[in-house]
């Protein structure tokens, strides 16, 4: 059994045609979960639809509690890559035990197409949470990468390690 | 490190509009792995590009006969859903050691677009070779099975454990 | 007010993942005017939803007796491409007066994503059906073509006049 | 033979995945005219890559100037389809004689896959100015409209008529 927790991010982003910008409607993780004919035992839960450069500790605090009083072990949380890292840092910190929790994104909206990375993303994202240990993790690029070991390189879009392995 | 190596399948089908057919030109895993943003280190060698309701004993001894050879322990083989199981029987009964060997493959072609379930497939599959210790392995359905308790329903497409886990 | 009838070919054609075919479901129709925003006043009827090259004179004649009968001067049909002339054909004989038909196809199936021309015709034939004298036409690749005066290049799948312009 | 001008738009807008911004990068139009199959013989011509919201009446002096100096009498304009009628009437008050001038755009970008009007609209504007006699039209929502009679709907973002027909 997984436990997903919707935040936003640009995983979940679309396009607004009227306005010309991007903004958030529902979450397409239930049809992306059915178009990968995924038979995994999940229950997804939306905390928040949010943009991750607006996420504030108040927003942090509502998803370590929600990490903290739910009764499944693997948690997979999809969030803005802008501040993910921070996320997860805080949840690090805040006390929860013998979870495995895996934080993924995507560089382009999932309702963008076949140019997203989002689909591909997802896929990795469940694989890793079910065959890691307990910490706090962020998985990108096909990688996965421990909390206090992953940066985003602005330049790239990518995700590297901090200190070499 | 990880090796792909692509026998063809569903995954790689398109569709011949003159011969209103579905059949094989080139594999789309360079692209899929771009696309994903995919940032480890892979090498992709195309073995084959067939059906695998084609697939032969001696295309199998070509597949079994290259992961012996090959230098790297984490291995990846797109596939078709069709006889994947077999080939990961041929494959555990090979004595292929120490490596890690997941097959994959799709329901859809990833040519075929946003439907498909590929781009998903091709996610979870990278995430759990990474994983998982050696053994011969089918990842479908956002899983890992066993290639000795495996099984494709002929009637949802899906793949099930055949002994309760 | 336009009329479209819906007869099938490789348009409205999709992927079976079962069994590897592909087959009818419903037309795609619908869905299309949606996303183009059509705001044309625009009635759909499924005639049958048959690959042409299956397609009889009694297919034919349910086609032909279906425009005489309709009250709309301006009538759009979506065809396979590979028999789209010989309807025309058929329906230029029918005794149809003071109509404009247009037949429209597409090499690709529209459900098989961006790789489609479908999407692309459909805009042009309902143009060209608004714009046209009374006659039978044949309308792909950004053309229109009189009934008597096209075929189809089996090599290039495009059409093309028979006699110069 | 048609000219098609390039002027940016909603159309042409990427996904700038590092800013989290749309932009422009180089027309689509080629790319869609090879997926519609299209066998029309056309030029296609980028004279800016501009939203049209920041469109000045200098640039649509370039535009007029080079509507008129362009040898085809059939001309397809690309635009984004805030400020299309106000470019439409610059370009009746131009002095261009003996044209055809459709203009056509995007509510969501062709980039953004299967969601966007753009393939339709480009096969229904390549359409209407085969057949249109010499004049200025807005092509959108599978419809023609004159110049002086037709504006966006700002809530729905359809084009309608300002008199009734």
């Amino acid at each position: 059994m997984v436990q997903i927790f919707v935040t936003g991010g640009t995983f979940d982003k679309e396009y607004n045609y009227i306005e010309g910008k991007l903004y958030f409607q529902d979450t397409h993780l239930p049809k992306m979960l059915v178009t990968g004919r995924c038979t995994l035992d999940i229950d997804v839960k939306t905390l928040m639809m949010i943009d991750s450069l607006e996420m504030t500790d108040a927003d942090r605090s509502i998803i370590a509690h929600n990490c903290q009083r739910n009764e499944h072990a693997r948690i997979l949380i999809t969030h803005g890559t802008d501040t993910i890292v921070q996320t997860a840092t805080y949840l690090a910190n805040a006390n929860i035990e013998n979870k495995t929790i895996v934080l993924t994104g995507a560089m382009i909206p999932y309702a963008f197409g076949t140019s997203s990375d989002g689909f591909f993303n997802m896929g990795s994202a469940l694989a890793f949470v079910q065959m890691l240990p307990p910490g706090i993790y962020v998985v990108m690029n096909g990688r996965y990468f421990n909390w206090d070991n992953v940066r985003k390189n602005r330049k790239t879009g990518n995700f590297e390690t901090i200190h070499p392995e």
